[in-house]
């Protein structure tokens, strides 16, 4: 199943000694020309039988027949598995879950379901299976099951199709920023910054500082307490302000005690910056672009194409390829709608419908009220942005609007966005940032922060700042231009564009209220 | 500073309305025909002023003359500052540190440095900086200094530079990875594991359980204790199994109360695994691929062509130009070297060096060793790999080597292997896995871990694991084939590839003993 290109041979210039230059290479000796995956091998479809061909994989089934063994073998390259035919003298140890080497002939098949199949002359078991105590099965388990099993869950099909879809939207995003002059940064993970206020916060210690007590007290690791990143956003201002515009896709973590389709204690954010900008139009067009790119990059992609089969062999628990499919050319097609805030609650209150919660000027959006945004403005499946919410139920760092459409007090309402699209709503959402300092610290204050030790004299360069904040309002001290940005749920756009239901199934080793076995 | 590609327009295709289409765009009307970065702006070098020249930047320096002042203007897209002459009388607010928008002629220049510079009509500044008080100064600061401001630390010149260079290595090593079909994986943060070995661990608490005591015991968040990972490896080997070839760059973390050049307490990860491959030749052969790639990719960069300029305006702490670029070279030159360990040894016996440690047989190599290993047999710049060490002392999960070279114990050496550089000595480090059962749980027992309750019978599905590596011991229960795969510390990489002389300036945000700050 090796893939290697060929190796890379560079020397050195005879011209131009300080630059490197790449010689052509031969071919690796053992690249076969032959396809080593199985989803190579499903697309190699010659006319005529063709010998010696090798494959590995991973038995999915077996059906003993008197005279052949049919083995289904998958190897993760492929939803679909790879038919194997397998004289019974030489089927011994291909049961589930074994992993093989199959030598063969590749042959046109008399059968349903593929065009070939392979004729084995060869097995090696590589690696064997006790096949009465493996865990995964053909037949369906529910997806509740093989989240107890996070070891071998990705070893069911569509599991490792959604992960390998992962992988493609990386490198697109990968790629769309870099050809964009995007920088990508590593923010960090541990923050001495807990009080963004968007959630509850992990504590990071040491064995000596969680034994410590009054009686016996730990010198702190990192003099002060420490805490796993609930948002890269306020590192990224900083690195704005030094490299331009930039990006990290990077882990974050909520200590929440929620067990909701919607929520993970540890996810990725892929979130960036855009500097120099006033424009918040800016910023919802970079959002609105980048997801279109990945849409129509991936389009002609394997893993999509089989993630949208309707053919395909689906669970139940899956949102159908048609409303899948429907989700892509939602974004695609067109320009997506943007509404104000309180332009959405106008409809929310006109509306027929009989909330639960009666929609209302200063509260916060209910997911039954951005389902209907998402379907009444996006027409079904056009993601939609609401732009301009109040500014007391929005963070600190979000830039007060100059101007205000339909509300009397102007500074009510704050520049920022949230990107909602059908059934699962909110996935992005994005803000001006209060670049001026007199205004950011004034925002600290209603929001209820002591800006005090900030608001009166900078921090004196290599003193240690006063509360955990002090270097965001810094920032503002010197050269802080306007800026604008966006964080979107990584594992919330795979649940959307792959039509798993919960974002426990996107993540490899998801990890929630009460689970994180492994 | 904003660049945006063309907007991407898709639809739907009509005759085919399961495929999406991408439509030809114009461009957006406010993308400029002029360069936009100062990167840009230096490179463009018309014969004739032209007019109307927009850039945005932050405020160098200012040389104030009597009628004019040169401002030198940085906007992190170059080591590089564009030079600006600007009138008196509109010069007001061009201090150190300000953000600003300039407007002007680009103009053939008189003087030396640059080929143009920008002569200003308009100068706004964006954002005000009270130049007194600002941290960051032209002059020479120390490294220790600027790490004590991590948050403005990357507004200086070569700072930035690296970090871009960051970026750059990122997008190249996930073009060379997609390429040759491996799976990027997001392997977790949090985990259960924390016997590896490798170190001391953070562990991550809630609130309530940091405050807990024996009188007011708290529910754990996860039922179990839980770190923060020192290594995606053991994760990296499930997901291989699931879907083929893996890769990860993912942030490790270490507990250490080390302050050496060489260390952080929050770091990154290259992790790959191969799968279905019983030759650890492979995967060495996958490492200088890699390295060799990177380096060949990005020797046209521009941000290398910075780095590596010995005309540059370079700190004294960072080694010489020439040395790091004959580390580039040496990158590319011709084949590594591939000696044993017990090879090693016998050089290291047999040379004529006072080493403080003796070198000796089942001792682990030191940093003198290896320095002279690099030299020696590297030849003064080619990487070396140093493979077969000894089994005592190494991890547990590597495979045992079937023959030995120049020791009678069979089994006494596994099969694994480490990489070292000139002046850096280890950057990477890889292994064959033990994959099979009674093997993997012997070598636990050797190694001092429990396996008992791993090696009597299977985890039953759905039941609590027992301990905290019974999962990563089912592996090897259901089709675990011969696999092997490497770690390289990618600010290790940074470093030795940059000429920066600690892992502490290769980071936005270093995390080390006590330092972490914002």
């Amino acid at each position: 199943m090796l893939t290697l290109l060929p190796r890379v041979r560079a020397g050195v210039s005879r011209t131009h000694p300080s630059r490197l230059v790449v010689r052509s290479t031969p071919l690796r000796a053992f690249l076969s020309t032959l396809p080593n995956s199985i989803s190579g091998l499903l697309d190699f479809t010659p006319a005529e039988p063709v010998e010696n061909v090798k494959i590995d994989g991973y038995v999915r089934s077996v059906r003993a027949q008197k005279h052949v063994h049919f083995v289904s073998l998958g190897d993760g390259s492929s939803l679909k598995p790879l038919q194997a035919v397998v004289p019974v003298d030489k089927a011994e140890g291909l049961t589930i879950g074994a992993a093989v080497r199959l030598n063969g002939s590749w042959v046109p098949s008399q059968g349903r379901g593929q065009s070939h199949e392979l004729h084995v002359s060869q097995a090696i078991v590589l690696g064997p299976s006790d096949a009465k105590t493996f865990p995964i099965q053909k037949k369906y388990q529910t997806a509740e099951f093989l989240r107890t099993l996070p070891h071998l869950r990705p070893r069911t099909p569509f599991n490792s199709t959604v992960l390998r879809f992962r992988s493609e939207i990386i490198a697109s995003l990968t790629s769309f920023f870099n050809a964009r002059q995007f920088i990508q940064t590593h923010t960090p993970i541990l923050t001495a910054s807990d009080c963004e206020g968007a959630g509850e916060v992990f504590q990071v210690v040491t064995e000596h500082e969680r034994t410590a007590s009054a009686a016996h007290p730990a010198k702190p690791f990192f003099r002060r307490p420490i805490y796993t990143t609930v948002s890269s956003q306020l590192h990224l201002e900083a690195l704005s302000q030094a490299l331009g515009n930039v990006w990290t896709l990077s882990p974050t973590f909520r200590a929440e005690q929620s067990d909701t389709p919607r929520h993970l204690s540890e996810f990725y954010m892929l979130e960036a910056e855009l500097s120099f900008t006033d424009s918040q139009s800016l910023v919802m067009d970079l959002v609105e672009d980048m997801l279109k790119y990945v849409a129509s990059d991936l389009s002609d992609s394997k893993v999509v194409g089989e993630l949208l089969n309707p053919l395909g062999d689906r669970s139940p628990d899956l949102a159908s390829t048609e409303l899948v499919s429907e989700r892509w050319r939602g974004l695609v097609r067109d320009t997506w709608p943007r509404i104000t805030y309180t332009e959405a609650i106008k409809l929310l209150v006109t509306s027929d419908i009989p909330f639960t919660h009666k929609p209302a000027w200063g509260e916060d959006l209910r997911t039954e009220h951005e389902k209907f945004i998402a379907a009444h403005v996006g027409k079904g499946c056009s993601p939609v942005f609401v732009t301009d919410y109040p500014r007391d139920i929005k963070p600190f760092y979000m830039k007060a609007a100059e101007t205000d459409s339909g509300v009397s007090s102007p500074g009510a309402t704050v520049e920022c966005f949230d990107l909602l699209v059908p059934d699962f709503c909110e996935i992005a959402g994005g803000s001006m940032r209060e670049h001026r300092l007199q205004n950011l610290v004034e925002s600290m204050r209603v929001h209820g922060f002591d800006p005090t030790s900030s608001s009166e004299s900078h921090s004196q360069a290599s003193q240690e700042p006063v509360n955990n904040l002090d270097w965001y309002v810094d920032l503002r001290r010197w050269g802080c231009p306007p800026h604008g940005g966006f964080g979107l749920g990584f594992d919330r756009l795979i649940c959307y564009l792959t039509g798993v239901p919960t974002i426990h199934d996107t993540a490899a080793f998801p990890r929630w209220y009460g689970r994180c076995d492994c």
